[in-house]
């Protein structure tokens, strides 16, 4: 089998002059503008049309791209971090009459397939996001659509808890993909529609095949938005809904005026085949198709108390990890995309990992310690969904403890060596991984269940026996036994084994791989996050990949160019 | 936008000599035998080589094309009217060493993808079939894997009860298609190992990778299978087993020798653009791409008592009724891909429909009543799957009440005339819907839910509010305030409201469509059978039209070739 990768310039359409770079800060946005006034934030949509990533398409109306995107997804984290205060977020539009046109049409229609969905994935997990802020944050965040909201931009408003329009006759809310493009609502707008708005199924069939826009009292009726007012009315009843919003959060007081963590850059060094961060590295194997990902446990001693976490923000050991394993992720998956297999590794003091997650879970109540363990279940999150096959190495030196065993735990297999390589240091301990508490509840996935769980779905003994070894470092033939590891080879047979499940991997078709991974790692129940990843994105997928959206004459093709869509109408 | 249908003649792949008729009967079986003793039936698999329903492939190893399954779900279907005693079937192989070695690869890797599409369709309800038979007849299936069972083959036995695999080193169970074929097994396997059998997910991983099979006691340590049996034990274990299984039968004892009802031939005529049964008609405007299916209620009136609906046999209203209609969806899905919108119409008295139902309901621990109920629920749920638009015409003169009632309730779309039209016979009553206890729990859909609770997820007082008219006619305008339809045109509007609705269905893309109903229909709750038609089967067909599985240099494409696929390794 000849490993063709197609890259960038083997597809015309897929010319990405740069790496994607998903660093941002506010001062710099050219998209976003982030104002705070005590309890309500306010992020103000104003994309600018000559800031796209790409010059194949300008950004009209306030449609967005993936660079629109990144700076969204960095406020929604600063909000969290930076903002302790901010109980409601108020998002909406800087244009007159738009509040956002969805994502860009002309950059959808000439992106690559790969390209396409990864945009997708990532614009659908900042409105998890936000409704993570909600849930368990207490960042309530209100869609004010003052102007028309269309597709992408009215799903950005269903990811809202609150959605107030503008009543003014042509301000409207649509889902207009089908009509007009041939494409879904692909960032969860179906889902949400249904599952989240329990708007009734045909009515959801009859507004998703409309293009134009519901407005008003008729949206309001059909529960497309909470309420609609009038434009004389707006600023103060968007404030008042604000205020109301933030005085039923749940997010626990801040004491006035202190500060929140900043987010302060960071550190990365990117050249050739290395990605260097403080506690994550990672090696590019292009001709093996792999990426070989290290995560360090803690370098510094756990801090004595939550204040002293506090003191150290963004360098505080769990945070800084979790941001750069974050950043990594999104990095690999948008500008390395024919590295198909990603090698976790850990490095370090499980103990002190322990300790750490110990001080996060004794401070539950403490708002940044709750910040914390929440962004690192949204990352962890990006692994599950992420479309690479993930193995997990586990080797003595590494600290695959509590939070760092998720890794493993995320992992679609894992190998522990069992006793030591032959040429390793007499004093060195044998790999082991412990559960812990950060194990048992706080890092769910998506279907609701912690990976332990969905691992023994369905055996209850096993996840008992494996929940009873809570704090046991287990040794490769304890962590076979209990499942929670696959593979525990000794010095022997280890090298060869992972070589030839890499190499196996490697010669796979990606494709198959992908959809297999997506169905292993979501046994059991399913939520409407699922929902979106799995069987949303599946659809969205395909018909991104037929000639009736994406071909010559498909509909997203010719999508502006005043031909109609010529549709092959077998139905599949 | 021209109406490009791409038919068969079209589609060099996709020659189909001639319809596809599912009608089959035991006598004329080409590839399996089944046999009746006692309470234990078996269903031997002897696949034809040159039985197939077309000549670009032989069925080698017992694989099968949908000409085998058509015969294969004939039987299940008998085995519950026409052999009410059985209360278990063994599935085995009469090929030696082979127990059935899945879909047929070269008529996958030949066939259009719609083909492929519906084939793995019909082929998953045969199978969910199978589990309702387990479920709900106290019918269960063994599998009695006397050889090699590889993709489909192992797949056919996960849908089994109790999976029984020959211990004799040479017979295996193996899911091959992702390294041999860069498919996915798409008959519900990876939902069935993780959700069903509770398979670990790296192993299920590591299994899904390997191209040869697990045998005897690993496959039992790895949950693959229930028991392991050596070969000179076999039959004994395999009779034990069935003879311990039909104990255990939840199956009402019927009266020793009381004979079932048979299924008599399908009284079905064919013709131009008219397909016609007893209660079932359908005219197909290949112009306009739509159907238009008219369900006829009963013509006699109830028979007093369920001893007389045994007396009538296969001629029993909601018997024939069902069987028609399931025929009709089989063959409409089938032998017309190009009709993307089927209209859904009634005609009869509503009253007597009702009181049809109720006999039903009544005898509930009757087996018959019993076996129609679930073979509707059955036929009910293939429209809730069918990859076309359904759009219910509740007209005078119609009869959704009920288990019709149903139809309205399963289409993506209701129109109901308000008042009458203009012309008609002073004497005509006004259309009405008809809530009944047949709504209310007997024919859930596949996500466990009935279509009222699904249609009105979330909104429990509106719920409330429409159980509340159980038993009431009501004319549009109550049935739309209520929510159970869609729109209610009047005689001005109807004509021009439905033509509407029908050419703009027609002009949209009927992949953006089917992904569209597909999102729509299931609200809430998943549960396996919805995992296997909305994730398994979106990842499917997204990777059977990717080059790297059905493209020139495709896996599925060059299995066999002695060529390896060459793919493009860019991970989606």
């Amino acid at each position: 089998m000849t490993r063709a990768v197609a890259g960038d310039a083997a597809d015309p359409k897929h010319s990405r002059a740069q790496l994607v770079d998903f660093r941002v800060e506010p001062a710099s946005y050219r998209h976003w503008r982030l104002s705070v006034d005590g309890p309500v934030a306010t992020l103000c949509m104003d994309v600018d049309e000559h800031g796209g990533l790409s010059d194949r398409y300008e950004l009209k109306l306030n449609s967005y791209d993936l660079g629109v995107d990144i700076e969204l997804y960095d406020a929604t984290q600063r909000l969290r971090f930076e903002h302790p205060q901010v109980r409601t977020v108020i998002l909406t539009s800087a244009k007159d009459k738009v509040f956002c046109a969805g994502a860009n049409i002309r950059m959808l229609a000439t992106a690559a397939h790969e390209a396409k969905v990864n945009f997708c994935k990532f614009t659908n997990e900042t409105r998890n996001g936000m409704e993570d802020a909600s849930a368990n944050s207490g960042q309530a965040y209100i869609a004010a659509v003052n102007g028309t909201a269309s597709g992408g931009g009215y799903e950005l408003a269903l990811a809202c808890e609150h959605i107030m329009l503008i009543d003014d006759r042509s301000s409207a809310v649509s889902l207009p993909e089908l009509p007009l493009l041939g494409v879904l609502p692909g960032t969860g707008g179906l889902t949400r529609l249904v599952d989240k708005r329990h708007v009734r199924r045909d009515v959801a069939d009859y507004v998703c095949t409309r293009s134009d826009g519901i407005t008003g009292k008729k949206a309001v009726a059909w529960r497309l938005v909470d309420e609609a007012v009038p434009r004389a009315q707006w600023a103060q009843a968007v404030a008042d809904r604000a205020a109301a919003l933030a005085e039923r959060s749940t997010r626990a007081p801040i004491e006035n005026g202190e500060p929140g963590i900043q987010l302060t850059p960071l550190g990365k060094k990117r050249a050739g085949s290395e990605i260097e961060y403080s506690y994550v590295h990672a090696r590019l194997d292009r001709a093996k198709g792999a990426a070989e990902i290290t995560v360090q446990g803690p370098r510094a001693p756990v801090p004595k108390t939550i204040e002293t976490a506090h003191d150290q923000g963004a360098g505080f050991w769990p945070l800084a990890v979790t941001r750069e394993l974050d950043d990594l992720i999104l990095d690999l998956r948008t500008n390395e995309p024919a590295l198909g297999t990603w090698l976790l590794r850990t490095s370090g003091d499980g103990q002190e990992v322990l300790r750490y997650d110990q001080l996060l879970l004794d401070n539950a109540s403490d708002w940044l310690a709750n910040e914390i363990v929440h962004y690192l279940k949204r990352t962890l999150k990006r692994l599950d969904v992420t479309s690479r096959s993930l193995i997990a190495l586990i080797e003595p030196g590494s600290c695959f403890t509590g939070s760092l065993l998720e890794l493993a735990l995320a992992a679609d297999r894992t190998y522990q060596l069992a006793g030591l390589f032959e040429d390793s240091d007499p004093d060195t301990a044998s790999a082991t991984v412990t559960l812990a508490g950060m194990n048992l509840g706080a890092l769910r996935m998506g279907n609701g269940l912690t990976r332990l769980q969905t691992r023994f779905l369905g055996d209850d003994s096993a996840l008992e026996a494996a929940t009873a070894t809570t704090g046991q470092a287990l040794e490769a033939d304890s962590a076979e036994e209990l499942g929670l590891i696959t593979f525990a080879p000794d010095d022997i047979d280890w090298a060869e084994e992972i070589r030839m499940a890499l190499e196996e991997r490697a010669s796979f078709s990606p494709d198959a791989l992908t959809g297999m991974e997506a169905n292993f790692r979501f046994a059991g129940p399913e939520t409407m996050e699922t929902k979106i990843f799995g069987r949303l994105t599946a659809w969205q997928n395909w018909i991104f990949n037929r000639p009736n959206a994406a071909g010559p004459a498909g509909a997203l093709t010719r999508f502006g160019t005043g031909q109609r869509a010529d549709f092959d109408f077998t139905r599949v």
